[in-house]
């Protein structure tokens, strides 16, 4: 049996077996955004860790330096983000080839200080070694979240109501445009590529939302908004209903849809990477949620879905019909 | 200018500059093997990482899949060693071919598991990527160190005796098989990639040692004896004189060395990835420290110099003359 049968996450439920020795701490281990342990005073400790790959995660003929360093920055502090938490300290990781130009570790440590300094995150230690075959980035990221604050993929319950940060399909229509240009607006390719390698993970509006209370669920959009729906369903025990004509649409993904004659939506649930947060939220704080969030960062917070007994399953409602809504989504090794 | 110019710690160098952005919590960022932050009730939370490459680090030539997952965590574990700490959580991220068989990753899973239980290390998250050209493993593990009781490797002071945990040089002996296979005793051959797949982290020991006081600096000897004699003489600004008939050498080394027609010295000093401790301590401490030690766990603790003012310089005396230590050791990029 290989990893190509199992996939990403059969290979995930391989792995928790065992992996814990002394729960004393742990309060999360593997299966969330990221491990939530206990911390000092009151708050918990978060942790998660990422791993880029040279032409799986990016390629040097697209990305400059410093759009790696970024990106794999906020890929982390997104993750503590989707926990509900601020991020604080980060370890870096880098397989370089050893024919690199200093030059280049130069920018990208500068991409991934431009992104720690924006989100407030020390870069506190590391490794760097020789990978000649393949570049190789990995970063180690630590958070805080408030005891009782922490928000996990799990809480999801019926009568909630689905919201989402910001908009998507951006970071989608990037990556299209990357792997095959074609003719389009300069403004919005340059946004689109901005959504790719400059995402903006929700940390100030997860932060401004907390307080409000009422979110039961979060967890960021990585591997496309189907993927992520089915996650939080599948950890919550729920079902879920998508409002296909809901879904907030990156304006330049809609328009370079229009020219390369491609359904936006496509885009927006499957493509991916925009870093978004996918929130679930009693309905009776909906409102405050979405005000607080707007006075605060200007990000808009857009009801997709309601939240439904398990019975019912994940689907999509578009134009009066609902539709069963498989799971798909970027998993490695398939 | 490339990255084999100006080398791992060239390189190290560069990258510590901007790298602290809040500096409330951060008692020691990049610079030792490991960092350390202020942590809960009267502990200092410690953390690192560390990647490892195919055929950089390992080669699936000579390696189990056992013995890749159980180094990577020892090599992990032997960084909190260094610090004086106890290790306490990991996050693997693993970068895998597609077309690895899922045996081959239970089974690295398995050695990763089987160190962390015997150092008390749960695995509390991580990520699995695809990795098509060469395998990647990451840990970062945590760990904690009662504030006050934590070793640096700043610490040395002129006086102050070197001492070092175990033997020297039979993970360098069992690379040298590995390379180069040759006819020698089946035991000490087996020792010898014991040595080298499955070093023993020296946490009991510096545990069983703090307790007594006196030591002043610590460092684990991953890149060989002398770099890392270097590397503390560097950072406590003050000069060593190694006593090279004193190094504790390991039996296997010895022996096979004499097969190899090497000088075992040369393996102990050079060799690298023997993962016991570098100490210096106060002489009045020497004794009870490895009475103590020797007590708690049988490992011996060996004199095997002197600290001495910088100004006279980082120097090895073999049969009475005394010559400079020139710094050599793994460097990667070089």
């Amino acid at each position: 049996m290989h990893l190509k049968t199992i996939g990403e996450f059969g290979l995930i439920e391989r792995l928790k077996a065992g992996a814990i020795v002394n729960p004393d701490k742990v309060i999360m281990g593997i299966g969330d955004d990221a491990a939530v342990l206990q911390g000092a005073d009151d708050y918990l400790t978060l942790a998660s860790t990422d791993m880029l790959v040279e032409d799986i995660h990016f390629t040097l003929a697209t990305a400059t330096a410093r759009e790696i360093g970024y990106k794999t920055m906020a890929v982390n502090v997104s993750d503590i983000a989707a926990m509900g938490g601020i991020p604080e300290q980060a370890l870096v990781a880098l397989g370089l080839r050893p024919e690199q130009p200093v030059d280049f570790v130069d920018e990208l440590y500068a991409g991934l200080r431009e992104c720690g300094h924006r989100f407030g995150v020390n870069i506190i230690g590391g490794d760097t070694v020789s990978s000649p075959r393949a570049m190789v980035i990995n970063l180690a990221i630590l958070g805080r979240v408030e005891k009782g604050a922490c928000l996990y993929r799990h809480g999801a319950r019926p009568g909630d109501v689905l919201l989402v940060t910001g908009d998507l399909g951006g970071a989608a229509a990037g990556l299209d445009t990357l792997l095959a240009p074609r003719p389009a607006p300069a403004v919005a390719l340059a946004f689109a590529r901005q959504r790719h390698f400059r995402p903006v993970p929700r940390v100030a509006e997860i932060r401004a939302a907390l307080p409000v209370g009422g979110i039961t669920a979060a967890d960021d959009i990585s591997d496309g908004l189907v993927a992520e729906i089915h996650t939080i369903a599948k950890a919550s025990g729920v079902g879920i209903i998508l409002e296909a004509d809901a879904v907030p649409i990156a304006p330049a993904a809609r328009q370079l849809a229009a020219i390369y004659n491609k359904d936006p939506l496509d885009y927006a649930l499957y493509g991916g990477e925009d870093f978004e947060l996918l929130l679930t939220c009693r309905p009776e704080k909906v409102k405050e949620v979405q005000d607080t969030v707007a006075r605060a960062c200007t990000t808009p917070v857009t009801i997709i879905g309601t939240v439904v007994p398990a019975a019912e399953g994940i689907t999509i409602r578009r134009g009066g019909t609902r539709l069963p809504l498989k799971p798909a989504g970027y998993n490695h090794f398939q």
